[in-house]
């Protein structure tokens, strides 16, 4: 029997007003979207449609007056992914939360409870939150260092995976008859007890269909790609070109053999950000439309972000990029080192860095068979396993569904309809056995 | 014009398999209903059919073996109660979140999302945990004692009030042309610095249709009431007569006038559990099936989770009930100080207590007249503004909908349809007037 391709996987970001300062202002958008619930339905039965394995919804901890315009009032993931399993059957529901600001316990049943509302369909995206203010949000005098996030990330993980272990598959009997309602063999306590952690368990709440929720790791620091090929099942990850593309994807595979695991056991999903026209000038004319929007004062707000909410309205626009030394290493770590990277390189000016930066930038632009043959060539050249689309307008999620997944199904690249009921089994990752039970099969 | 009479308020609290550590043996039990979703579908829309005020989740942060069988394996509040915000329209949508083990900003975050989700219809159940085992799932050396519990509760209430309030209603003002999303002078920051917590703002969610989540309290010690005249807008009770629920209903109301507050302000909602028949031998014979289930072991074990899961096994049954001195008055505090008292009173043995303790038991026991009856004396002499109904297996919540609820109507005492589409609406309990537009208006 030939075992059959994999196929392109599909993510959908959804995120209300969008991911630049502006695209609140294009005649289509719905200025409340960040906020109401029905764009949020319809954006995931889109996607649904289109037989997306996920709906990805990202978060944060700290906003001030100078946030990005969809950061200031949104949903909070837990809610509205839950809110969304309940009208969706087929599509993974995968939500950002970060290890620096929770409780493991909590966060582990959260997920674990998602992930039986929805029949197996969760997924959690674990972050260490870049934002330095976001340790006066929850009572903390310090944001802790880049290292140490990722030393708590590492530990909490386990004692999340530990917890969701806390009952074997089989351990609940519920035979009235006898009035034995579960196996007190099959009951696990964790008692962990680690350097920023101590968990005793169990936890109140089984294993689902799936086993476990999905484990997504979004940062690209050598930290972040050392936690994804220990503990991830999947990465979002975002990359300017093909090349770098397929550096990242090679790293984070070895690394993950290096592990003891499969190449296999970790899907790496680049985001792009197709503009699609029917034809080359109407989809360079939606880009333009978008680009337009932002001003110099945006787009120094939105540079300013990823260095703590710098002010960078205080240095002159048409001089070169300042210098920053180190600073802003401790939050958006990947994403500050290759703006000051480039900017250096390309002997590039304030103006030209932020306008850069904020405008919604793709080489993903085009007609669907141009985006196709992109997303095609990614795929087959060890680019990526998948792809995470985000697009500032509703109706870019739209166009893609109606005229570049056609033609990805017409190719052969992607599914004709859902392989499973789980975003596991969609994803083509393993279903982690129950350390328990793995114990007893071995003795 | 005349003023309409207020009308008597239901919530229905959905616990799965039951609150009894034996229900789900009955025959019509849906043995896997706490982790089961169109288990907790049905109910909330058969409670919405009744025109219900509310759903309540209950909730708890440790379990070991001993506990009872619902909490082994349920649902997680926030997120079941954001699943049925999807699938629900009119009904509030209320659960248990302990302020001793999360983060003000996390906790108000999601209600305020679940706010937002369900078009103003959240409500948070705030509970101090009663459990000293619940430190040990939060990394934590001990519970906090039972005051601290609620100096905690105090300020964490402060907090999220003050963080609700970060936006003030007309602060986003999302003007396409003029490229303003918001008005500066409406983002308010917290900045609390108090004894507990340290949490700067602002919230990165607005207020909802309803202002904030209705705030409930439940606990019926001396700090819970004082917590709940200061701070709550409903309290979920409990009473074993009609003449407790009157001294308690007049208590509450007078320590809330003595905060300056409405006694119209805060509702006071006893939990009862009704068991009905069409006839006063068939609501007999319900009763006993469900008592009938109960072993001793389970009395016991259920008695045990009142005193910290204390082992009461090691005890002669026929005895009278030991001295525990005043052990157990860090958790259940006004739960255990009962059991004692009447254990003391009426000379009971060990054997009586745990299977008077254990066993479903209620005073709301006959036909739908008997039970309408009853309510509306409750209601009418003082002694509720309404009711939680919680009922051990799910067609007792049917019943209750299908043969009580139309017989309140007819006598005028119950809505023939929703007065409004928010919580507080429905409640009739104030929305409260954001805390900055407040200072300017009076100035």
């Amino acid at each position: 029997m030939m075992t059959e391709k994999k196929k392109i996987k599909f993510g959908a970001l959804i995120h209300g007003i969008g991911g630049s300062m502006a695209s609140w202002r294009h005649p289509e958008a719905s200025t409340d979207a960040s906020v109401n619930f029905e764009f949020y339905k319809r954006q995931a039965l889109k996607a649904e449609e289109g037989k997306f394995d996920l709906v990805f919804i990202a978060d944060g901890l700290f906003i001030n007056e100078k946030s990005l315009p969809h950061f200031l009032n949104r949903f909070e993931p837990i809610t509205i992914l839950s809110a969304l399993a309940a009208v969706t059957s087929k599509i993974g529901l995968v939500g950002t939360l970060s290890t620096s600001y929770s409780e493991p316990f909590t966060v582990s049943r959260q997920f674990g409870s998602l992930d039986h509302i929805s029949g197996g369909r969760a997924g959690w995206n674990v972050v260490t939150s870049p934002l330095e203010g976001s340790a006066n949000n929850y009572s903390k005098t310090e944001h802790p260092a880049h290292p140490t996030r990722y030393k708590i990330a590492e530990e909490y993980l386990q004692v999340a995976k530990g917890l969701w272990d806390s009952w074997e598959d089989d351990a609940f009997i519920r035979d009235k008859e006898s009035g034995v309602f579960f196996d007190k063999e099959k009951l696990h306590t964790l008692n962990h007890q680690g350097e920023f952690f101590s968990v005793q368990g169990p936890l109140n709440i089984a294993r689902s269909k799936q086993g476990q929720p999905v484990i997504f790791q979004a940062g690209s620091s050598e930290d972040g790609k050392t936690l994804a090929a220990k503990s991830a099942d999947a990465v979002f990850t975002g990359h300017d070109s093909l090349e770098e593309a397929k550096a990242f994807y090679q790293d984070v595979k070895s690394r993950t053999v290096q592990y003891g695991r499969s190449p296999e056991d970790i899907v790496i999903l680049p985001g792009i950000s197709p503009i699609i026209g029917r034809t080359v000038e109407e989809a360079e004319r939606k880009y333009h439309e978008l680009a337009e929007l932002i001003t110099i004062e945006n787009a120094l707000n939105y540079l300013g972000r990823f260095f703590e909410h710098h002010d960078f309205s205080q240095y002159p626009l048409d001089e070169p990029f300042p210098d920053l030394g180190d600073f802003g290493s401790n939050s958006f770590r990947s994403g500050t080192d290759k703006i000051k990277q480039k900017a250096k390189e390309h002997h590039l000016t304030l103006r030209q860095v932020a306008l850069q930066a904020a405008t919604p930038k793709s080489s993903f632009i085009g007609t669907p068979e141009h985006i196709a043959d992109l997303i095609q060539q990614w795929f087959e050249e060890g680019g990526a396993d998948g792809f995470i689309i985000h697009t500032e307008l509703a109706s870019g999620l739209h166009d893609f569904v109606d005229l570049v997944i056609p033609i990805l199904q017409e190719r052969g690249l992607y599914r004709l309809d859902y392989e499973a009921d789980t975003l596991r089994g969609n994803l083509e990752v393993p279903i982690p056995v129950n350390r328990y039970a793995r114990v007893k099969a071995s003795t």
